[in-house]
């Protein structure tokens, strides 16, 4: 419950109010209800209407499933999310051996969330038997059964599955790497795109955009507080007019002041040039070394920073492109894998 | 079928005989029973007393499990691998709402592999009808409608799922990066393990063990063959006697003949050392960053290799701890996350 109130805390959550889950799955439901129904000596809000009933285990539900169900409850009492089977389910005897096996076609998968008008709902738990709340798994089966509500089924997309197994785990986390790459920010300390610049944007933008995210780019004055408003977790700050971190600070003090807390880490990819013609490669690398220091500092605040230094001769074109092109590679191979055991590295093109 | 005909080819599999596809699962199955009873003309296989069918798409089959489904298939006629169900199953009524929840404890998925006598399954399937070989999904149920024979069930492992979401697709790759990540051998230039290079080695163990990864040390002189004979994907080279390449050359020219062909990418990690005092850091990059020429060569042939650079001063004993911890840290980062777009990168602890 202290977890639980810690999190409802830092996102600032208004409208939860927390109720002690029971033994098994239809009992932690029950209590739920009855904190809705005003039987809850904390409870703070009025009995709804319809009622959501949903898994911590499924966190990839999008709005529009949640309004398809409750829509549908309202029209039939009581409403749930399917899915088609991916193997036969099969019925064993008693001995271990196959019995019958059931027409894949013919039947779905019970998925969540389901909606239920809460008198529908509420009133088919009060009735219900203990070996109900003890060993049953389906709300839509005490919905039947005790109101004859037949419940109307909706098709839910692939993404509500069950979080299981490790691989479940696995699968999430890619998922939600997936999901917060979506995004990305080019900071500019210049209203300039020509040379370098513009063809690492160029590149950059291509390459990014191959992959299916939305690029935007932010030259130098432009209001950041606008992308910091959005979803965005991934910035790329180009840095030419100097080796110092003026720019990133700016940048971080920004995503810093966000409410409510950040809730991923933010990527940010510091990118540097050097002109070996002119600055000595050691000078150069010296000043950025101290990005270590800096990078771990802002990893406590849930930030990961990253440098990329591209190397150039005036006169060698064909070199200068690429090593941008190798840049911008090494640029999203950071945004997609998120390492945090790589941040304040300086990786070089 | 040309693709097929390659990977046979690359893997060396001597005792496999290709047979096209049908339309459906049904079919395809069919064509290869076919093919094991003689009835194909370029079968070279004779017709075997008991047949295991598998699907590509559950491509974490281990042999226990072959095992016991051979064994039953023997005693039953049949035999199948099941698991527990996730979801509840439903039955939807033609109007789309729920008609009846099946009780989740009474029945289960039926999973792959299986395992049948021939004869048994062979004279299924010569006798199912065109509306089984069209819309049936179980092999199962065809034995036991056509022969009577009833299969024995199987409780099978987790990680025998079927591949069919993109979420698969992530749960697969990361339980590939898993397995070959469960072995590491690290190969140094000198028989002394004193000084910091014992450290690092202590530390390194230290910190892969607690990722349950086995290490394997291998001082100089000692037999690479025998470790190039096992299935070890992740290699770290230290370097205290020499800033060129000698080493790692030998160990992925030991790696290159290896027999069959590498199934994934190897990690190599090259760790470097830099007493600031006496050697000039600028030297010693320019030294190292012929390693991104190298890298890229041996991209090409699917080893992924790394430099990691520890810097120290041999007076302050504390600092040099620190960053051994630092580079045993980013070492288990690369070896972790195998990025294909950081091969080359000299990384600084």
């Amino acid at each position: 419950m202290d977890m639980m109130r810690a999190i409802i805390h830092q996102y600032q959550h208004q409208r939860v109010t927390l109720v002690e889950a029971g033994a098994t799955r239809h009992r932690s439901i029950f209590n739920g209800l009855k904190a809705l129904a005003g039987d809850h000596p904390h409870s703070k809000l009025p009995t709804p209407t319809v009622v959501i009933i949903h898994d911590a285990v499924r966190p990839f539900v999008e709005e529009d499933v949640l309004v398809s169900v409750v829509t549908a409850a309202k029209d039939h009492g009581a409403a749930g999310a399917i899915r088609p089977l991916v193997s036969t389910v099969i019925t064993p005897s008693a001995d271990g051996c196959l019995d019958q096996s059931l027409d894949r076609a013919k039947h779905r998968a019970s998925e969540m969330p389901q909606a239920f008008l809460f008198d529908v709902i509420y009133r088919a738990y009060r009735q219900c038997s203990d070996h109900d709340l003890e060993f049953g798994t389906e709300c839509l089966h005490l919905a039947l059964k005790y109101c004859h509500t037949k419940a109307k089924l909706v098709e839910g997309p692939p993404d509500l599955w069950k979080v299981t197994y490790r691989r479940d785990l696995y699968a999430m986390e890619s998922i939600i790497k997936d999901k917060i790459s979506q995004q990305v920010c080019v900071v500019m300390d210049t209203k300039e795109d020509a040379g370098c610049i513009g063809f690492l944007q160029g590149v950059l933008k291509k390459e990014l955009e191959v992959k299916g995210t939305s690029v935007t780019l932010c030259p130098n004055g432009q209001d950041l507080q606008k992308i910091f408003l959005g979803e965005c977790y991934n910035f790329v700050c180009i840095n030419t007019t100097s080796a110092d971190f003026h720019q990133i600070t700016k940048l971080l003090d920004g995503l810093e002041s966000r409410t409510p807390s950040l809730f991923y880490p933010v990527a940010v990819v510091s990118v540097h040039f050097l002109d070996s013609q002119n600055v000595s490669f050691s000078e150069r690398m010296k000043e950025l070394m101290e990005m270590k220091d800096f990078a771990k500092e802002v990893k406590e605040r849930n930030i990961f920073l990253y440098g990329v230094l591209v190397c150039f001769t005036q006169d060698n074109l064909q070199q200068l492109h690429e090593n941008v092109r190798q840049g911008a590679s090494i640029i999203t191979s950071l945004l997609k894998d998120r390492n945090a055991g790589l941040t304040g590295q300086l990786l070089i093109a």
